[in-house]
């Protein structure tokens, strides 16, 4: 059965747009381009998304939230938060480093997406200082952390761990003797909240 | 007077190769191109370079050893090791900035170089975290700070301080906000460190 306009979520027009993207590049992921994959009318994916900019912020905003998304239940969980802290920024690494060694291709796409989204960007490390701002809130209730301000020293800590996370230093991440000096960056960090 | 060889230091050579970046890119400096510019032969330069790849090499040696030259001072000062510290990695984001700053195409043109000369960008790392190394180290013989290895710490310090030096964050330099997360990352580096 061809998919009607009923069932065309906008979900299912991102994981389109995804494959598209994965196939074709950053450069076909057009409205156009993506109804065709889907076999339905451009007219039917511009109710979703009603220009191209748009298309493909959503779809850039889709691939972060993923890890974002991934990561938010260390927050919530009831543990020490000094542990969760640590579990949190290895999942951020371990996550990203997944994104760009998995697919390098799909991974270089992306970075051209991002580099024309910088408001996507900035939400999205809006949203993991905003899960790290909890974490560290939860240790200085808990009197484990000493942070007289809990978003400015979520920022220092998400800043202090760059290198482990911003795609900038991608293909670093497969070095021999990146575990050690990620290992001795979170030690810093920690010790560096500890109360 | 005409610039004779006798005259020819490998010094001026680099100060002309430089000028020839300024003016001209990545792409024109060559022997050639920079014999021109002196007016010499270019069996002259080759007498100091021996290939092109050699005088590129050492051109950007130069523009990163000259960072690493004005840091040496305050490693050798007779101060606490928090404030040199300090001072240090405040040292580096002037020197990183300005350079960004002062001329922006001068600055991506030595970075095109140092894409090609990885082993420079090692040996440039190696300077400076062998510098807050001696640091870290001086400052555990005088019981302000605790690391078991100091070049561990230094390098995680070096590492956490990235956003404020790494020529891949070149564009947030002048951002407003920066100078506030420099101070954030910089207290806790130093929190991370202490005794």
């Amino acid at each position: 059965m061809a998919p009607t306009s009923e069932t065309l979520t906008a979900e299912r027009i991102l994981a389109a747009t995804e494959e598209v993207l994965r196939r074709h590049g950053p450069a076909k992921a057009t409205v156009v381009d993506v109804a065709r994959a889907l076999g339905v009318s451009h007219g039917s994916v511009y109710r979703h998304f009603r220009t191209k900019a748009a298309l493909r912020e959503a779809v850039t905003q889709h691939w972060l939230d993923r890890t974002s998304e991934a990561l938010a239940g260390i927050v919530a969980e009831d543990r020490d938060p000094a542990l969760r802290l640590r579990d949190w920024f290895t999942g951020l690494f371990a996550a990203k480093r997944e994104k760009a060694g998995d697919d390098p291709q799909l991974f270089a796409t992306y970075q051209v997406l991002i580099g024309e989204n910088s408001a996507v960007v900035e939400r999205h490390i809006a949203d993991l200082t905003g899960q790290l701002t909890e974490i560290v809130r939860d240790g200085v209730a808990r009197g484990v952390f000493d942070a007289a301000d809990p978003a400015v020293s979520a920022r220092a800590a998400f800043d202090a761990t760059g290198r482990f996370h911003d795609p900038c230093y991608a293909r670093e991440w497969e070095q021999p003797g990146i575990e050690a000096d990620f290992e001795a960056v979170v030690v810093l960090v920690l010790r560096g909240l500890r109360a």
